[in-house]
Parts: structure tokens; sequence; C-alpha cells
């Protein structure tokens, strides 16, 4: 027990390369801080997110049923494209863990290619010791089929009926969450109704730092969309729901400003 | 019954405007036809396919779970669109019935696009009786959700199990065979064993006149793949199945071998 309590104290004291001096206040809004004025004359040609590491998890997962079925969702890959893309122009290193889509890798981004949720927990277990925030973008199947059969299923004579037994898939992103040093974590809720009380839950669930969710529901927004909107959500310094709303605009400029909110989240969350 | 007999028989008889004369040997191979001495001077300049018009499915379709999940299968829709295109260069008139895939619509075809099942059917029986031939390529889901739900499921807390209740598709090509007076119709069978008996029960059970049979275990060809084999099925004089392998190549070649064999059969099929 001593160990590991060691081990996360040298962890929660050592300031990223990217971070800037563990006396500096916290910001609290999602505009630029004001220059430090200890900071070096060329502080502000240093891009915002240099020196981190950041991972992401993109598009849907593929559950296979037979050699040619699946069970998928309509996850595109955009947004975690759009992170990914806006994270390398912040100045960030990225992995990007990707299930099936058809989308072309970022200029400068390093990309994992994974089909179903199994090998995409595999690559974010590998990947995520190294980085120093995980954002969970990718649209995990709950489920994957108690068994997958060799061959491909023949219609079965059961009346026109087929029945297909799943079984839950680990929780990638609560996985992650709860390593004993983890990076800083952000979820995604993608939810059809009563979006606060699902991503609450969720954030507290799977212990992240932040969570991103959006009604899919809404028309032109969401899963195939160009556009998204995103309400991000974190707990604040008491143990309140602090809500934060992005307006509707283009992924890719979504994509920036959540990158941008979330920075001054980890400054503040990190020890002083 | 007499009207049905009726339509029938003109029908059968009725000459396609792209067909050769009835009186004409039927051929039994796929190398081109010699030229009929009764054809007038420009014959060999009229395209093979000239006057016929082919519908054609291809792609998967897509089974909703509930407003963000799904099932489908791996079908990428190239070996439909590889026969859209090559119908229309040998002078086809082309509908092309697509389920959801990433491809460009080949230049002068006329595309329909459709997700379920149940709307690939509605455009099929749409098109069905204008056309001279109808092939079905499309990767159907064999089965739907009984119930679709209209929010999007959540975790079940059943020891981390989920049920999906599936019921049958109908079977879009053996619909459109059994049709008081079908099309000349093609189906496809994608196997991953026992190729020619499954192939041969399906030529029968759907009453089709051709069926292109292929391995879809085979590395590197068939779903998603840009190469392809198919084995070919159909009725010979009598009762015997007779089969006609198209070897490993390209699926625009490929498609094009296959159009011109099923229109040796297609001419030795009609009544003379």
């Amino acid at each position: 027990a001593i160990v590991t309590e060691l081990t996360l104290a040298i962890d929660q004291t050592r300031p990223g390369p990217g971070e800037i001096p563990l006396d500096a206040p916290p910001a609290h809004d999602d505009r630029e801080p004001p220059a430090d004025p200890r900071a070096p004359l060329n502080a502000s040609a240093t891009p915002l997110l240099h020196g981190l590491h950041i991972a992401i998890t993109a598009g849907p997962t593929r559950e296979a049923i037979d050699p040619v079925r699946y069970l998928s969702n309509h996850s595109s890959g955009r947004m975690g494209f759009a992170l990914a893309e806006a994270a390398v122009a912040l100045g960030a290193r990225v992995t990007l863990i990707s299930g099936p889509v058809t989308l072309e890798t970022p200029a400068g981004v390093e990309r994992i290619d994974v089909v179903s949720a199994l090998e995409m927990l595999a690559a974010a277990e590998q990947t995520a010791p190294h980085c120093d925030w995980f954002i969970g973008c990718a649209a995990v199947a709950d489920y994957r089929l108690a068994q997958i059969s060799e061959h491909k299923l023949k219609k079965q004579s059961d009346h026109g009926a087929m029945t297909l037994h799943l079984i839950e898939n680990p929780d990638i992103i609560a996985a992650v969450a709860a390593r004993p040093t983890p990076p800083w974590t952000i979820g995604f809720a993608a939810e059809t109704r009563e979006l606060a009380q699902y991503a609450g839950d969720k954030l507290r669930r799977k212990g992240l730092d932040m969570i991103a969710a959006n009604d899919v529901t809404a028309p032109g927004l969401g899963f195939g969309a160009e556009e998204n909107a995103l309400t991000l959500y974190h707990h604040g310094e008491g143990a309140e729901l602090v809500s934060h709303v992005l307006p509707t605009c283009h992924k890719r400029a979504l994509a920036e400003a959540l990158l941008r909110y979330a920075h001054d989240r980890y400054r503040a969350h990190q020890p002083r």
C-alpha cells in the first residue's frame, strides 16, 4: 500500500513538460489566459498543448456476429479525428486509436487501427501509461456477441426468429481512469434524452475528469454530421457539477474550443 | 387465372429491344458469339446489352437496434457497383439500388439509396416491373430487430448480458423472382463453405435464373476486396445444375465476364 501511495504522490506532483508554473492561478473561462509576467519573452510562441501527449479514441467499434455480420453504430469518427487534428495544431503529440472509419489520418497524428472493443481496450492500455490526457471519443459498442460463429449463420427454421446473446464489453475510458496513475481523462456521452443526468452519472461512475455530452437526436448534429454542439460537465471546487456549453459549430472549431477549455481545467486540476 | 396466363404468355414472347433474333442458336460459352450473317453491317457497333434495363442491388443493409446502434455486414458494395459500371459500358440502362456504402455512383447510372432491407424491398418492387434483368448483389441482412427502440438502449443490470430478438427479413430477390411476370433474375451467394450445395439450394428455392457464388473466406477476395472470384450456377437443358467458374480478377473485369455469360444464358432462356 505504501508503494502505491508513493507512486500516486509522485505522479500527482510531477510537472508535465507543457504545464505552466505550479503556482500560477487556475483559469476558469475559455479565453486565452493573460500572459504570465514571469514567463520568458517568447512564451506566446509556445503552442498551448506543447509537451502534452494526448491519446484519443475515435469512431465506432464493430462486434463480429459471424465472418460476415456485425453489430456497430453510426459514429463516423469525425469528432475524434477533429480533436486529433486540433490537438496537433495546438502543439500536442497525438495517438489516435480508431475504429473502422473512412477518414484520412490528420497530418502529424500517430494512428492505431482497431475493429472490436477488445482490440480498442488493448490499444488503450498500451497507450495510457505514456500519455498525459486520454480522450475517449469512440462510440465503443456496449455489448459483443457471447459467442462469435466461425461460419456464416444460416437462417434457422425457428418460425423466422433468431436470438442474439450479448455480453457487456469492458468500459475503456473507465478502465483508463481507474489505473493507479491515470492520465487526465475526458469522456464522451451520446444521449437521446436527459443529457445532464446521464452525463453527470457517467462522470462520477467512471471517475472521469471531464465529460462532453451531445444530444444525438438534434437534427443535423452528432453522428455523421459535420457540425456538432457539446455540453462539457466536470466537478467544481466542491463536488458540484459544473456545465459549460460549447455552441453549435463545425466539429473542427468545436474540437479546438473543447481542448482550450480542457486545458484550463487540466491546469486547475494540477496540484499547486 | 386466364388474365395471369395471358400476361405470362405475352411476357415470355415479347422480344426485348436488345435481343438477337429468336431463332438464333443459343451460345454456350462466354466468347463473343459469331456475327449473325443476317444482321445489318453496323451490328457490331451495337453494344451487347443495348436496350436492356437492368436493376442491381448493392452493398449491405443496416437494421436499426436503436437511434445509434445497428446490425450490418461487411459488404462494401464494390461488386454491385462494378456490375452497374460494366452494364452501362455494355449499353444497358441501369438502376442501382444501394445500401449505405462510401462509393461514387458510376457515370450514367440511376441510383436509389436505401438503408434497411424493408426500404430495399420497396425500391426493388418499384423497379422490378420496369426492368428486363434484376441482379440481387446486395448483402441484405437476413434479420432485423423485432422491435426498434426509440431511445438509446441503456446497459441493463442483467449480469452484463443482453438479448436481441430478431425476425426474418423478406427475401428481396426471391420476391422479385416470384412476381407474375418476373424479370430475368441473378442472385448472389456469399458462403463460407459448401459453395455448390448452398448456391444450388438457393437457385432452386428462390426460383432464380442464375446465381453467382463466392467463398468469402478466401483470403484477399470478396467483401471489401478489389478482387473476387465467382462460380456461376444455373440449370441446364434438363434440371441438372451447371457451374461455370469465373476465375479471380478485378471486380470490374469480373463484372463484365459475368454480364457476358449472363447474356448468353438470357438469350438461351428466351422462348424461340
